[in-house]
């Protein structure tokens, strides 16, 4: 079975037929123009998809086409109702695509549709029940239960960011405060070693990272790992945060495993050793309790594409 | 479809024969002898069943028998791995019963299966996904997903009240600290109100309960209700973690309805209206997402007995 995978991001779309062995056939892209009428852009999309469908000699192979957008959606309509980043507001993004393929179409969130990539044939590919966190500009996350994703009530649970972990603790992007994003998060590990850094002037941070402005994701890890005291507690404080949040999700749906992706997951054996011991030396139910392993996501940018097109894989 | 349904508890063991329109029959009961040994008491258990069944002329007719819980379980196996309450260690229960009853015999967790009853014959019972929260002694909880119990790996998932909202919070009883369950359970409430009463001893909580020791969870609203501050500044505090908590769930599966049950959950608008009014202002999303209902449980304490029975109805 082929279906083709859509990854709409703010910078480009990206897209390519993938089999139901997860294999990623050639890719096609087209940049995203920003003020652009949203109706424009997936018109366009279609006529790039057509294309390309013609061009891979797929005519009537096609089982459907995925697409993973950020914003708040509707997917049971295939409606993306919000997206700040895209500034779209109520675009019908399935209807529009209808007009000119004749493919059946679906939509749903980009964090979800990475995680059913890799759910299917990433890390969690082993695994019946997967758990997957994005730890980027903020913190995605999608749930997979038996195989199948669930995305809740009009596809808008989920929202495994937005779950508070510190009542009245920092502000979220959402509204509320405490958020697991506003913790765990890229953002979040910079705010931080940012604070640690002006209150540690001779931290060594600053000599990795002289221009604080430009102070990104890394910097903390490479000075925790040459013994800086300052950097170590950022990073142990990040650690302490993430792991809450991890065994708040093991306590919820019991996973077989927890991948994580977006930058932050690409630092190794640094974040994921101190993690994992976190977790273990905090499990609920102890000795009675099924292990969780928190391990990286393995597809890269293609997990995006890759899980779209699942959806229309069993 | 007839099933029986089994309610374990630390003070009493009840069930009763339930019609796949939730309908109970007669019920049966025996005390639990704390200290007896579990074996001896499923063999009891089991005996008094085989009766019941003959009593009713309900040979042939039963489905099945489901059995609720507390404790850590191993759903797939029927075993009880660890409940406190009860004394129990890795007990069989199904192999146990099996040995005098020829029926099959499905194992779950005690605010699982008071969850399930509740969504497919009580408060949930026109909607697909459901999540309930027991606020009692401690905080148990039950997610229903398009009419099924999700349990999570062993059936070890669902610990709704097991999930921190305050990291480095108040003290749990399940080892970690800032649980919804320290902040949303009788147990907390009545704690906060007694530090209150100490912190105010002109306080009206003093007219209605002048022995601290016997305070309950119903003081704070009474006296709040007649306009004590130092009350409202209590049950205000309640709502909002138990808000943020119910705020959490909506995020994660964006249920139709939340269904609130145990003692507190019978105070009926002076905890509902505050409460709903508290979401309704944080909901992640805004004007897209579908509005989540809080609402009080309506079987009381048959939703157990209901709910393990309805783990053999489709």
């Amino acid at each position: 079975m082929i279906a083709i995978g859509i990854d709409i991001g703010g910078m480009s779309i990206k897209g390519a037929a993938v089999d139901s062995n997860g294999r990623v056939y050639d890719k096609f892209s087209m940049p995203f123009v920003k003020g652009e009428p949203g109706e424009r852009t997936i018109q366009q999309l279609a006529e790039l998809v057509k294309d390309y469908i013609v061009s891979q000699h797929l005519e009537g192979k096609i089982a459907g086409i995925g697409i993973g957008s950020p914003g708040t959606l509707d997917v049971e309509k295939g409606i993306v109702n919000y997206a700040n980043n895209l500034g779209w507001n109520d675009l019908h993004v399935a209807e529009i695509m209808q007009q000119t393929l004749s493919y059946p179409i679906r939509l749903t969130n980009d964090a979800n549709a990475a995680a059913l990539g890799e759910a299917k044939f990433g890390a969690g590919k082993s695994y019946e029940t997967v758990i997957m966190l994005t730890l980027g500009t903020g913190v995605g996350g999608g749930i997979i239960i038996n195989g199948k994703l669930y995305e809740g009530n009009q596809g808008k649970g989920g929202e495994l960011g937005h779950v508070v972990v510190q009542v009245d603790g920092e502000q979220c992007s959402c509204g509320r405060k405490g958020c697991l994003e506003a913790y765990a998060s890229a953002t979040a590990l910079i705010r931080e070693t940012k604070k640690a850094m002006y209150g540690n002037k001779r931290s060594l941070m600053w000599q990795i990272s002289p221009e604080i402005e430009l102070v990104g994701g890394k910097v903390v890890f490479e000075a925790a790992a040459k013994g800086d005291k300052a950097a170590q507690d950022v990073l142990n404080n990040y650690i302490k945060y993430l792991g809450e949040g991890i065994l708040n999700y093991c306590n919820i749906f019991r996973p077989n495993v927890v991948v994580l992706s977006g930058g932050i997951a690409n630092a190794g054996a640094a974040l994921f050793d101190p993690l994992n011991k976190y977790i273990e030396e905090r499990f609920y139910g102890y000795r009675a309790t099924p292990e969780v392993k928190v391990v990286p996501a393995e597809l890269g940018y293609d997990s995006g594409k890759i899980g779209a097109a699942a959806l229309f894989f069993k």
